[in-house]
């Protein structure tokens, strides 16, 4: 048996991570959305980094590069986090540096462990799917909001827990992974309704964004897994994802 | 309106605490259900102290001291935190001196705030129907476990939370609220079954603790509100508590 635990946000992942070398990395809104829904549409790689500045210093030596802060797009940028942006053909086999308020801070906290992989509720069942058949205990991180627990990332977080649990490989300890597969449950049948309330869709929802919202809440519109490769995010290559077996 | 929001454990104190003057402290399993219990059998006061080493020394300086750390009585010390032993009428009108693992250290991380009141699911009515006439900003701090997130905590502050909004005298900002509320509404209806997949549950049922347990998740049968007074545990006199009006 493996073990698969729950972290709510960069804040308290240091309470977290000491057992655990593959982390799976959540920004539902938008972030991680983003990086899914960029690697499904054939970007070559995206490069996170965690300052504005090191996304101006790239972009200044001739980087295509995104930045988010506070929901918007940072002035001096033609993107932020929305995934509908990186639908673009131009897009293509181009590499793209990412910068946004939370997302790209928690990858790079994680950045040392052995396998970093990239989650949403785009790729879930793809996710879960190769998650089950690693044989190694998972930790999944959110990125939440400055630190703080959010919703959204929290359903994600406990969708992939039950899946997994569910294949009856992996036991929890943690009661952040309890509650997490607990308000997933709660939430499934109508994301869009139970986050009403979440403080994150309030401040999309005035920023305009609600079709952003709609389609990071929409499951398994992508099967694409990216995954941290020295420094960058690609999508995991299709012989990687079938080498695991049960 | 005043609002009203949840920190789910000490670790994350620091990101919600600026705002509020007022904290309610919550170690549901069991030190905060103790100290209420204590106040209601008549003890005179309880010195919470963060570390065995100062319990050990005001122990030596004749106080009666009492000491837990991973749900156990220290050695050295007659009692810990089962509220059962608060209840000994020897006490009545005693100092008792106590350090637990997470639950004073959670009262000692408040302490520079204008008031702080402990809470409990034993004290719930009596201590929303006294916040509620508070007319002012009240932040619910969870002790969880060694600076994690747990159920138990979570459930009471969603109680408190929940019984606060509906007065319609209060609005919440946090994610963390919304999530706790709604665990509460879940678990409410049985308490003692829901916790079964906890942490901490499990670590006080190995240690043949049910009783207690059973005893910590059982709602209002104490009246008292215990405050902090110059470094001390004491009951909220009854002036006080009824000089709050609508």
């Amino acid at each position: 048996m493996n073990r698969i635990e729950v972290c709510f946000s960069p804040g308290e992942y240091h309470l977290y991570e000491a057992d655990f070398q593959l982390v799976v990395v959540l920004d539902v809104l938008r972030a991680t959305s983003a990086i899914c829904t960029a690697m499904e549409y054939g970007l070559k790689e995206i490069i996170p980094v965690a300052s504005v500045e090191e996304a101006r210093k790239l972009q200044s030596e001739g980087y295509l590069a995104a930045a988010e802060r506070g929901g918007q797009i940072v002035e001096g940028f033609d993107m932020g986090n929305s995934p509908f942006s990186y639908m673009e053909p131009a897009l293509k086999g181009k590499s793209v540096v990412l910068t946004t308020t939370n997302g790209t801070k928690a990858i790079n906290m994680a950045k040392d462990k052995e396998t970093v992989v990239i989650g949403s509720l785009n790729n879930l069942d793809a996710l879960c799917h190769w998650l089950i058949r690693q044989r190694r205990d998972i930790l999944v991180l959110g990125s939440g909001w400055k630190d703080k627990f959010n919703l959204e990332d929290t359903i994600c977080a406990g969708a992939i827990a039950d899946k997994c649990l569910k294949s009856g490989r992996f036991f929890a300890d943690e009661d952040s992974t309890v509650a997490a597969k607990f308000i997933y449950r709660s939430a499934r049948d109508n994301m869009f309704a139970f986050l009403k309330a979440s403080s994150h869709r309030r401040r999309l929802r005035k920023l305009n964004l609600n079709e952003d919202v709609k389609y990071c809440l929409t499951p398994n519109n992508c099967s694409a897994i990216p995954v941290l490769e020295n420094g960058s995010l690609v999508r995991m290559n299709q012989e990687t994802v079938e080498a695991a077996t049960l």
